[in-house]
């Protein structure tokens, strides 16, 4: 896969709290000029981000719930309903965590299912779960990737960047036995044209990264 | 002062994303064992932490916007009533951190100022401010301190724990400067009795932390 196609596919992340507004401007300019598919920034600049990047084939991403999902349902479906009216065409959305890990997964199920609902009622927005795999057992990934799966969001995102650690091939291997019908974004720590072909490899359709210059740009490989 | 009265004034923290309704049922024990003041959890623990502590003097604190105050205050305004609702009678949000690094200071001061002003309608609820120091430069601390302590937050908060860095004495002599009428709370790698101690004799009238148990049952002082 040559970087034209690789840029297509990946999430540029903009996402930490100290990221500015001069920040978010460079990437957006950044994103045209390597034609990445999309830039994923916390819900301050969605605005912003689509006003730069209309016109263009680029996406525009917010990251809701971020980086814990431990937000109740009613405020999740409203930062959703928030960012798309803002501009956003894509949500990714944590799950939350605090309930996976106390074993609620009635409560974690209707979560996911309510995001997508208000997602989808907004036409074409995709939806991806990131599931934070570094504070999963095994199990757990497998459960919440197929809830997700079943809940009908697009992707199952590994990790938001601010987790125990980030994502791994075994992560993208469990997801992929799990999903029936959803894709898989690999996110977290992918820093490197060398690490993004590898999550590819193991299935992952988006490669989410904070390193996409140093992808598109870097030294080694075409 | 003795580990009894400081027991009053520690909000003991259990605010990670990993913790399970286990561990939390297990810290309200613990808070009514050493009668600790406050006890601080994420929104999906609110209603738990408030049957348990219930009928005793105990007060129950919800992490609203957590950790990165970066939803849109629309959004963190429905979050403190949901909690509220729950149960919570003390707010710990965190201001909107992207907004501070940007320079939009009239978005950060609405924003403090609606929080603020939606809590308070709910009677007695006391409101802190997190505007995670590591962060800000010390021009910035000065200058949102001042701002929340203008929009009539009861006490600024130094740090989230998953900020770049804990509090400082240096952030408490910084806040103290700006603020003529809210408390300080210090929270933010506060882990030792010496340490708690420190921070009370800065200015600080309230203690965030995880360690709670460690700082009033430890081995040293009296």
């Amino acid at each position: 896969m040559n970087r034209e196609v690789l840029a297509k596919i990946i999430d540029y992340a903009l996402v930490k709290p100290n990221h500015t507004k001069s920040d978010i401007i460079r990437a957006c300019e950044d994103v045209l000029r390597l034609k990445i598919g999309t830039l994923c920034v916390l819900p301050p600049f969605v605005s912003l981000v689509a006003k730069k990047l209309s016109g263009s084939d680029a996406r525009v991403c917010a990251a809701v719930a971020f980086p814990f999902g431990a937000n109740p349902t009613e405020i999740k479906v409203k930062e959703v309903q928030h960012v798309i009216r803002e501009g956003a065409n894509e949500i990714d959305f944590v799950a939350n965590i605090p309930l996976i890990k106390s074993g609620e997964y009635q409560l974690v199920r209707r979560d996911i299912e309510e995001v997508v609902c208000s997602a989808k009622e907004n036409g074409d927005v995709i939806v991806k779960v990131i599931i934070e795999t570094g504070y999963l057992t095994p199990d757990e990934i497998i459960l919440i990737s197929r809830m997700a799966d079943e809940a009908g969001v697009d992707y199952v995102k590994t990790c938001t960047g601010f987790g125990p650690r980030g994502a791994t091939l075994d992560d993208i291997r469990l997801i992929k036995r799990a999903i029936k019908r959803a894709k898989i974004k690999a996110a977290g720590g992918i820093s490197t044209y060398e690490k993004a072909m590898a999550f590819i490899k193991a299935g992952a359709s988006r490669i989410g990264t904070s390193h996409a210059l140093e992808i598109l740009e870097g030294g080694s490989s075409s």
